[in-house]
């Protein structure tokens, strides 16, 4: 409830609003002033030096918002409504790698709870039936990543429920980012963590992450070379198991030989590498090889290589990394 | 079916094998008198040169298996039936960081399946309304982890159907590359990757995982400080966002110190760290604050740290790193 500060301590006003149990707003009559309202009126402005108390302290009380009543007068008091503007909210939501039974509930629930869902073509394909009925879906093709995180924030900043979806974990190497380079404290945002390439390619090799481990994307789109190459080197030269996302595609094809290369110089050509091809999709391959077998031009844009390192084994055709250094030795 | 390879043409046979839709596997009389039976004779001792046809190809044809029906004579042949030996299952399972909706349906989907599970007491606990009425549960404590994966690997071989569970990941520093260490090829294994902590912080914390990534654990338990202070020098000099998992515990508590340190001669007093304790669990919690700022007593066993890169920045209270180098710049 909200009046003018010169009826701060009136009963029936202040009685009201605790029967309510909602908090009592005055505002000045100078502030109130200043509101412009659709029934300006001589009398308040005479009494309490403004045109407009009920309207202009809805108003003022529920900022951004719209006056949804205007005032209406009985003959002990004027009210109006006005409605807040709904606080928007911003769900980031990783799909997980393809298959639905590796999306978890979470997700599920945030794409049955969104009134707009913005995403790539592809990824909405593969939620559809999911939605609500009436859900308003912003799908784009690939390459329009700045305009879609863009568009997710403005629909979130209007008051809507949004979604923005991405495959795998929306946070890695995805949207969740230019999203929230763009999000002020305005809405409110939950991350909805998913299965990343990574993880879904490690369960069908074996275990080759049981030790630490490094992602390095090979798109040096928005990446300079020189920038990949020094992860590479330092994964090399530290040991690391590697695990390259987007390593070869059409055009882009010199990436992926290099980076081996380096990695070659670290470790024996016997070291497992593990070559997995749209995990969880239905036409998921995995192949276990090695540093000096591997056949790069089996990798494309859905594929992520994992490279062991110096302690990893193949061990029944499965692609093992120690937990531990002296673990097991 | 089976049979001694004089009676590889017996019409008789041949067509029984066929009616039935099954090969028909034959031996040599030499390699059917090798097999140990309950009931030799002398009869197929003098027609083909084995004290059993009927019971001994039963027996070949099923390696490990056992006899369940002995030899039965009628006026036209003899039969035996023997049981193959269930080929056993290990499902590597990862339960996710704690909250039952970031567990994927195909995790519980093996829960229910398996006949066995084995895993550490307070992961069980978390799924036991999860199992099948009579699954099997061999729960251990800490430090049992060389216990637990011999112990998964031997009831899969014995033929079960066993899922061997994990916090996150199962493949995460964790127990799958222990158990593969230890499996064959005489067992099938399927791995079920789950949400690991570095995501499931990530989520709370923003989009710190937005550009290449490493995941560090600091326990010096099973491996030598100089192989971990190694990778965490290639880390600062690459400028890759860290995640360190096992960051601190009572006793353990210099390590995530110096590693910050090493970090710190890299990157500004400003870049954010996110530190997220059991995320997704009733006492989660999650702040993002500096290399400058953090208070390393707030870190312990259940807690992930993640250090921001170079161009990583805290935005409207969020940790946020960019998709690229020149992303947004």
């Amino acid at each position: 409830m909200a009046t003018v500060a010169a009826k701060a301590g009136e009963a029936g006003i202040v009685g009201a609003a605790e029967r309510l149990g909602v908090p009592l707003l005055t505002y000045a009559a100078a502030d109130l002033a200043q509101v412009a309202v659709p029934n300006p009126s001589a009398a308040p402005l005479a009494a309490v030096g403004t045109p407009s108390v009920a309207e202009a302290a809805a108003l003022l009380g529920a900022p951004g918002g719209e006056l949804v009543v205007q005032k209406r007068k009985s003959a002990m008091a004027t009210v109006a409504v006005a409605r807040r503007r709904p606080r928007g909210r911003l769900a980031l939501v990783g799909l997980g790698p393809g298959a639905r039974d590796l999306m978890t509930p979470r997700a599920v629930a945030e794409l049955r709870r969104a009134s707009v869902v913005v995403g790539l073509d592809q990824y909405v394909d593969q939620v559809r039936d999911l939605l609500a009925p009436g859900t308003r879906v912003l799908e784009s093709g690939l390459g329009a990543e700045e305009e879609r995180a863009r568009s997710a924030v403005a629909q979130a900043r209007a008051g809507h429920a949004v979604a923005l979806i991405g495959s795998g974990d929306a946070g890695v190497y995805a949207m969740a980012s230019p999203a929230l380079a763009e999000a002020g404290d305005d809405i409110d945002v939950v991350g909805v963590p998913g299965v990343t390439a990574a993880l879904a390619a490690a369960a069908l090799l074996g275990a080759p992450l049981g030790h630490d481990h490094v992602s390095i994307s090979l798109s040096d789109l928005h990446t300079p070379w020189d920038v990949i190459e020094r992860r590479v080197r330092a994964a090399a030269e530290s040991d690391l198991v590697v695990t390259f996302y987007n390593p070869r595609s059409r055009g882009r094809d010199w990436q992926l030989p290099k980076a081996l290369s380096i990695l070659a110089g670290h470790r024996a050509p016997a070291t497992p590498v593990g070559v997995v091809h749209a995990a969880s999709r239905p036409d998921e391959r995995a192949e276990v090889t090695t540093l000096a077998a591997l056949d790069v031009t089996t990798v494309d844009m859905v594929t992520v290589v994992t490279v062991g390192n110096t302690a990893s084994r193949e061990i029944a055709g499965r692609m093992v990394t120690p937990r531990g250094y002296r673990w097991q030795s």
